[in-house]
């Protein structure tokens, strides 16, 4: 069985469960197809022009041309940004086969290229002339950081071309020397920013090379014990070298950092048979999803750190909830998710890439958010089209940022999206028997194509997901051997039904949905998932959402914001009803709201003195419509809250 | 009439309105006569022991010696712990004649002065071999505001000594070295950290010298032009370098920055009779403390810049509430209050000394709170009585922090208490006619004697306040002409009686309540307080309170400590019933509280997404004690709330 093109994908780790290629399953437009359509269209390029406009890709020219010197611009993981552009470069020509994608994609890893030293070292912050040496500052360098990204911009293209390429071959000299310089005889440091174990583990299997695994093994073996130089008055959490992997419960300090390190984890863990540190990483995930992860699925409670918080500490405000988070922990959760098989992995990888990772472009393709705040208190300030923006700053999304992580990250994730719709079992795994069983995770409209054993399982889905819960997938080919097929049942999508050939309609319970076999060709399964609109309620630990409620709809986080308001009325002023239930109102929904008085003015008494709130004595009543929380900042400044107050 | 020994207090505005002389009132132990006897006992030599050890003391001495390198220890401002140091040490000679702590000053001083420059320059840590030029990095080199905390302490020493002495004489050379450098003909640069200011102004009315008045208003006004060099990645506001003074509407940035900034603004407004500049600091003072300021009188809502939030973004548990930010409020309101005589700003005053700057030092003088949370949600990891702490880690006092500018900000306003707590008005003024009236603006028991036309007006305080309610003023000596008497009713003291000789008693509104004349000698005037514990309910428009409510108890914020609940109940069950109202228990209050379940453990979903909370539905209740927030992390590690939930 040959499962070249199936290989084109993030990760192809050994075990029972693999992803489909990005080439196997083609988007009708809908939601996600969209998204793709516009990265492909707009955001490559604007994020090329961004960074040849600041220097960036220049940077690497001048270390060819030996004119390196103190007045660098850019940050010192300036770098990255262009591997991770490579990356989605990768990707959308792995998918699609466009050449003018590819050339692009030559262009850039031509000057890339020219930049390597001899011995494999290829930065362009340090170890040129006018510049700080080599790995001179590991806590705050973010040198093998960049390498991790060069590595994964190497994995998409060997599995998108084969090994016969120039970024692989650039990038299989940087990772030979990584593992000269930091192996098991070199020295024994780390990279203040995880990054390097999750590059180094994929390209060891891309490329079949031990030793790649075995020194992101180092890596995370070595981190947690407190060798990192402390950076400003951060501790030691801040780049989780407080405690090693295998000892930690739950994620802390800088959320890409500890995300970016257990998604490297577990492809060690999984490539080294540790089950120990698999199991931390999954209780760490457990953990800090049920304490430390917002409703939309953000991640990171603190702008001080861009970090985690303590247990509980979720304020809607000041949430950081980082983009990039948001595609880290897509990454974590795909790779546990292929690693046990476990539902509640895919869950999350839905809520997070409709209301993390598709909140931050701006429908242009050519702006993002760089924080996903889940309360914008102040309307958001206008953005110049030229400016290089404070990254973190709410409420509009900005072309470039002085620290421009999430643009392409954001271009990289989506080009790849298909990695992440669907997966199969060889056999003898999650479904029983030994008869291979695809399953699909998340739901598009289009056409896909699993290779298995006997020959190809194809189908087409129907679908205005999430618009629509109706998902109606048709078997266009079957294989010559048995087949399974199971679908997704949301957490969220309690009275869920399918209907299939001859079995009439049965209730299914969130989870794996098996559709009963045989698959012929012809089939046609229904899945019908309650999109209406549904009140979430905080669980009461989380101080900083008592006495509010959340509406959601399918996988979609709704938004109240201050323009839909009636005129007169402040955002602060309303209060949801709960007793009546929300509507579905175009992708929104309407709800019942009341709305009360402000307080009277100060008297001179700080806030919280002024005497009791009370219940809200008005009876005025309007409906207001709430938006996807994606669409939201969508038609200038506004105020916005994902949880509105019932008290 | 002389007033020299009134005259010894930090503030010393022209208009109607003159605060105390810290001589002018002694204190018979009690609530603040016992935090003043440990800060002279413990804290002034803890200090200096710490200042020694970690050598920023010895940084003078190696600038007098001509040995400075690039080794200096400590930050760039470590220069102004030494000189707030010196300022509480003169507060304390000054206010008791204490030999042995002007000897330490004295010995302190000398090491100072040997470092001043020719030019009258002094600065260890620019412009000195192996260091960096003077005024190369005004945005976060602190060099003024070093300049400021000395300029500070020359004050407190020439009211307490007069003009003849080692200090004074540095500090003038300072400040004319200031003033040349960025007077009108000089640079016009402004420092990033206010703070000269406020100890130019001062020094100016001490040594009346209007130059360096002026010095101070330039400073003021060439603020808000955006004209500093940004710092990190953080904006214009962060150092309040984004609006002019005379146009902001609320404080916003650096916490500390903004209220030193604010002080110095009003003590120009006052100097230069600018009424629209003074017009500006109120109106910032009345926004900010409606809707910036929490419970506690605490400021500073972010940890990320030690800063403002918006409006109502208080957070409990990431409230930064920063020691010296409620020493700088301190003054700001003080100044306001003299500048107007409104009694919101005795108020906050009194609410900011008892639950902010009371709460930092440990009842040993030799550890304090940097931050004061209204929440600590994890409790506090044990402090090594030798280390030098983070800063702001919450849950435990700390003896040092790398950055410790509270403790020496604690030690010079409990030394110079008494200047904050009566205030003359030398007649015409507040209380219409002629005579001068005595406003006694804070409750201590105790002998105060003020100087005014005609003589002296004597009283003599008995009460327990804050533990009890009852203040007790014997009329001791009157003057030859009359005197009016006032006493503050605190804006929470509603009920509140006066009995006064041969008037029987009467209920009196908060505010400034007028004691019937003619004063004589033996009158004895009693003011009831009522201080039973009481609900206090948040703003509904503070989202992070919403569905909770304090207690507080007289002008002392309650706080419920994890250590006083019954075995096995966490301090997350706990949900405060408001219909039983807090009964009264040491100085604290018994709540009644029932104790609800906690949820189930993860279903893998974040954490708002697990059901409703809905009302508790345990029947247990219990009673549990709260303490003063001041008291609170006493007795150990402990989690800690403020609000506690009702919902």
């Amino acid at each position: 069985m040959t499962l070249t093109s199936s290989r084109v994908r993030p990760v192809d780790a050994p075990g029972p469960r693999r992803g489909l290629g990005v080439g196997d399953l083609t988007l009708d437009g809908g939601f996600w197809g969209r998204l793709q359509e516009t990265n492909a269209r707009a955001t490559f390029q604007h994020c090329l022009d961004w960074m040849e406009r600041l220097g960036w890709l220049a940077n690497f020219d001048r270390v060819a041309a030996g004119t390196t010197g103190p007045d660098r611009p850019g940050w010192q993981f300036s770098d990255s940004e262009v591997y991770k552009l490579l990356e989605a470069l990768a990707w959308e020509h792995g998918r699609t086969g466009d050449p003018a994608v590819d050339a692009t994609f030559r262009k850039v890893v031509d000057r890339v290229a020219a930049a390597q030293d001899d011995d494999g070292y290829l930065n362009t912050c340090f170890g040129h002339p006018g510049r700080p040496g080599r790995y001179t500052d590991l806590s705050s360098g973010h040198e093998l950081y960049c390498t991790g990204h060069l590595l994964q911009a190497a994995v998409a293209r060997v599995r998108a071309v084969g090994p016969d390429d120039r970024l692989v071959e650039v990038a299989r000299r940087a990772a030979d020397h990584v593992c000269r310089e930091f192996g098991a005889d070199g020295a024994p440091g780390i990279c203040g920013h995880p990054e390097i174990e999750v590059g180094l583990a994929e390209l060891g299997r891309a490329l079949d090379e031990p030793r790649y695994t075995e020194q992101a093994r180092l890596f995370v073996e070595r981190r947690g014990h407190g060798t990192l130089a402390p950076v400003a008055l951060l501790g030691p959490a801040y780049f989780q070298d407080d405690v090693p992997v295998r000892h930690a419960d739950v994620w802390r300090g800088h959320a890409v950092r500890a995300l970016y390190l257990a998604a490297g984890a577990v492809d060690v863990a999984v490539d080294t048979h540790d089950d120990d540190l698999r199991a931390a990483v999954e209780r760490q995930w457990a953990r800090s999803v049920e304490r430390r992860t917002y409703l939309t699925g953000g991640m990171g409670s603190r702008h001080q750190d861009e970090g985690f918080g303590d247990d509980w500490e979720l304020p809607p405000d000041r949430a950081y909830c980082e983009t990039c988070a948001g595609v880290a922990s897509v990454m974590v959760s795909w790779r546990l998710l292929l690693a046990t098989g476990e539902v509640r992995y895919a869950d999350l990888v839905e809520r997070t890439l409709f209301n993390v990772v598709a909140t931050s472009p701006r429908a242009d393709g050519r702006a993002f958010f760089y924080a996903n705040p889940l309360q914008q208190r102040e309307p958001g300030a206008d953005v110049l089209p030229d400016a290089v923006n404070p990254r973190a700053e709410g409420g509009v999304r900005a072309p470039w940022f002085d620290v421009s992580c999430c643009p392409t990250n954001v271009a990289r994730t989506l080009a790849s999206w298909q990695a992440y719709a669907a997966f199969v079992d060889d056999g003898g795994g999650t479904a029983g028997g030994d008869a291979p069983v695809v399953t699909l995770a998340q739901y598009a409209a289009g056409d896909l194509r699993a290779e298995v054993a006997g020959g190809v399982l194809a189908l087409r889905v129907d679908t205005a997901y999430p618009a629509d819960g109706a998902v109606r997938v048709t078997v266009v080919e079957v294989p010559a051997g048995p087949v399974g097929l199971r679908l997704r049942v949301p957490h969220w999508a309690a009275g869920a039904t399918l209907s299939v050939p001859g079995g009439g309609t049965t209730t299914v319970a969130p989870g794996w949905a098996e559709v009963p076999g045989p698959l012929r060709a012809g089939d046609v399964v229904t899945l019908d998932l309650p999109v209406a609109p549904r009140l979430t309620w905080p669980d009461p630990r989380v101080d900083a959402q008592r006495g509010t409620v959340a509406v959601e709809r399918g996988p979609l986080v709704l938004a109240l914001e201050s323009v839909d308001l009636p005129d007169g009325v402040a955002l602060e002023q309303v209060r949801l009803d709960p007793d009546v239930a929300p509507r579905a109102h175009d992708d929104g929904a309407l709800v019942r709201a009341r709305v009360v008085p402000l307080p009277e003015g100060s008297d001179g008494t700080p806030p919280s003195a002024t005497g009791p709130a009370g219940p809200a004595t008005s009876s005025d009543a309007v409906d207001v419509p709430l938006v996807p929380y994606h669409r939201w900042a969508e038609r200038g400044p506004s105020t916005m809250r994902v949880f509105v107050p019932t008290v």
